[in-house]
């Protein structure tokens, strides 16, 4: 075990621990409420800013981050999306969610934002950012002085920072959600029971905007990322290989599964990212504990059938923000106490939707007749009633339904 | 097995099996049009009129019976529900569906429609109605020439009828859904995972609406019945076994779920059924083989969720009525033909809901975080959302959403 002992102490009142979306946007607002926050990383600034990820980003979490100065280039040079296609039993259905609830999608891919946060982070507010950090480890976050310990890459040297406040942002493969006592938090986990084969291709969208393939020999999507990518997700079983998925098969896969009459043919491209995805979720309930709030996926994943999580992901670190900005500067800490209660509110919505929209999308395919069943009434429903597609609507661009 | 051979033959267009809310509405309805038809039920008048069954009839099916000459004593005696009510960690919410609508439910306790519907049926309008009758059996029903075979309560003798169509209108344990051939139908089940302890109260109701009690503890429902009878439901484990559910503990378990402040207490009162439900559903697809028509509960059980069994049934009697009208009448096909897929719709409109509603209700006492957390959302939607509220309301009254 590491020892809470290390020869070099510093103090700052906030650590952030993890350069995503969400640790990148409390630290920049910290950073513009001249709150000292350090910012920890244990991958390169290079790599953070490269690695593919989310590409959707909801309106509503574009305006939070236009007013806090943090979306100039993103609004410069995101696609605006207001639609999204069924395609089913060969036949079109254009959505216009858009039409229904005033707010679009961003089409921004999660590097593109990443690289935007670094840089009005460590180069122009000042923030302190340290890349390739090892062993980052947490010490008595249940107290008064919690502090997080880390090697530094450079001198091989163990440093430790005392604060206040810790923010775990480290991502579903993090460290600081480790730190949560079993007996002290739930872990609610949702397995989806389904595969999606998730692909990256040299080819410009053959669509302009994500489309949905709904067929009983398995669900497909296809999603522009950028004028030169496009993602493609096909349904496969889980645990499936990427090696079963050859560019042929792939390509007449998705073929079968996405072409409709009067639609354009899709363009085929190399596939230069072929992963596997175990469909599932999780929350973690509190997101707190003691001195550790985390944000993020290190809270919550998302199965990524509805472009949720770094929209949550967003929605955390705006809170946290405000609510450490509330705590520091006038003592105030109802923003902290009501922290994981308002997150979580936004996530079981999220979360709810997805899982609804899920079966709708794989129950055709599901070889159980009542599934199939029930997900083709959830769809003529969706398809056909106003109520119905204002509700899925609000859900899909992440408005709060409850005005 | 018992031989096609009979001693007495007869013959008439139609024959319907089964003295059900659908067996009777048909058979209504080819008498007003003069079309000659048998209805044969295994039981006698007076158990029909008197089985506690179903008791909420949706307006749209009023609307219909009543345009049919069959709703003037139910129009006359049901009690109009306009709205229901959720009871949630001790708070009430009542949600008006009738003002987002324009409908109500009319509670109407289906023996009291079933002796209205056999006293128009055989004491007004003439119609051939046989009771008691033994081992019903069809043959012949993938040709021209089908009939039906039926032992003779009086006699012992064996009789046959032959017909053009047969409507299997015998309900969940009938027989004549066996007839379809295993490989030409497909049967879709969902089992819920919960049983539903359905008690009948020598009491008055004690609320003006049915109330909905969603806990973590297990849920509960109160549905007023009659001046003098009230339906309860208590969530139980499923195969749980009646007589481990005595007086006492079922009406304190129905204060513990059922109770909010501001709200009446609980009536007490005698319980004269006490029955465990294993909450589950079924369709067979397509409903109809050959000469053989399904309809009600022989084609489709719906757990009692949301009560819409009998209002399928009556759904399904009405278009296989205007079908066979339109078949014997002008020689039109056309309603035969569509009749599976026409009723298939709502079928799996209503199973589609239904799940949907029971997740809301059974989630928060799954013991399941995940399911749990993802009910809370939906509840909270519903309650919080005016389009799902629309959404909801549309589905639980069985309005058409597709408009």
């Amino acid at each position: 075990m590491i020892s809470p002992t290390a020869t070099s102490v510093e103090r700052v009142p906030v650590v952030i621990v993890g350069a995503g979306p969400a640790g990148l946007t409390l630290g920049n607002i910290l950073r513009a409420a001249s709150l000292d926050c350090v910012v920890l990383e244990n991958e390169s600034r290079e790599f953070i800013e490269q690695r593919p990820r989310a590409g959707f980003i909801e309106e509503w979490a574009v305006r939070a981050l236009r007013q806090r100065g943090l979306a100039d280039r993103l609004v410069e040079r995101a696609q605006p999306h207001s639609e999204c296609e069924f395609r089913i039993d060969g036949e079109r259905h254009r959505f216009r969610y858009a039409e229904l609830t005033g707010d679009r999608h961003f089409v921004y891919p999660q590097p593109l934002l990443v690289t935007d946060l670094v840089r009005e982070y460590a180069d122009i507010r000042g923030g302190d950012i340290r890349f390739d950090v090892q062993d980052v480890a947490l010490h008595a976050i249940d107290g008064d002085r919690p502090s997080v310990l880390y090697t530094d890459p450079a001198t091989g040297e163990r440093r430790r920072i005392e604060c206040e406040i810790i923010a775990g942002c480290d991502g579903a493969r993090g460290v600081t959600r480790t730190y949560v006592p079993p007996e002290r938090g739930s872990l609610a986990r949702y397995d989806y029971g389904v595969g999606w084969l998730a692909l990256l291709a040299e080819a410009p969208p053959s669509s302009d905007c994500v489309v949905f393939g709904v067929n009983s020999g398995g669900f497909a999507a296809h999603m522009a990322r950028s004028p030169q990518v496009t993602r493609y997700y096909l349904e496969v079983k889980p645990g499936d290989d990427p090696e079963n998925w050859p560019h042929d098969t792939v390509w007449s896969e998705l073929h079968a599964r996405l072409s409709v009459t009067g639609a354009a043919p899709l363009t085929e491209g190399r596939l230069i990212e072929k992963r596997v995805l175990d469909m599932h979720s999780y929350v973690v309930e509190p997101m707190t504990y003691g001195r550790l709030f985390l944000a993020g996926d290190s809270a919550h994943l998302v199965a990524p059938i509805a472009a949720k999580g770094m929209n949550l992901a967003l929605y955390d670190a705006l809170l946290l923000a405000d609510a450490l900005v509330a705590y520091f500067g006038t003592g105030d800490r109802s923003g902290l106490r009501d922290y994981s209660a308002a997150c979580l509110r936004r996530v079981w919505e999220y979360q709810e939707f997805s899982q609804w929209f899920a079966e709708l999308l794989h129950g055709p395919s599901s070889g159980d007749p009542f599934r199939a069943g029930s997900a083709g009434a959830r769809l003529r429903r969706l398809l056909g009633s106003p109520a119905a597609a204002a509700t899925f609507a609000d859900s899909y661009i992440g408005k709060d339904p409850v005005r």
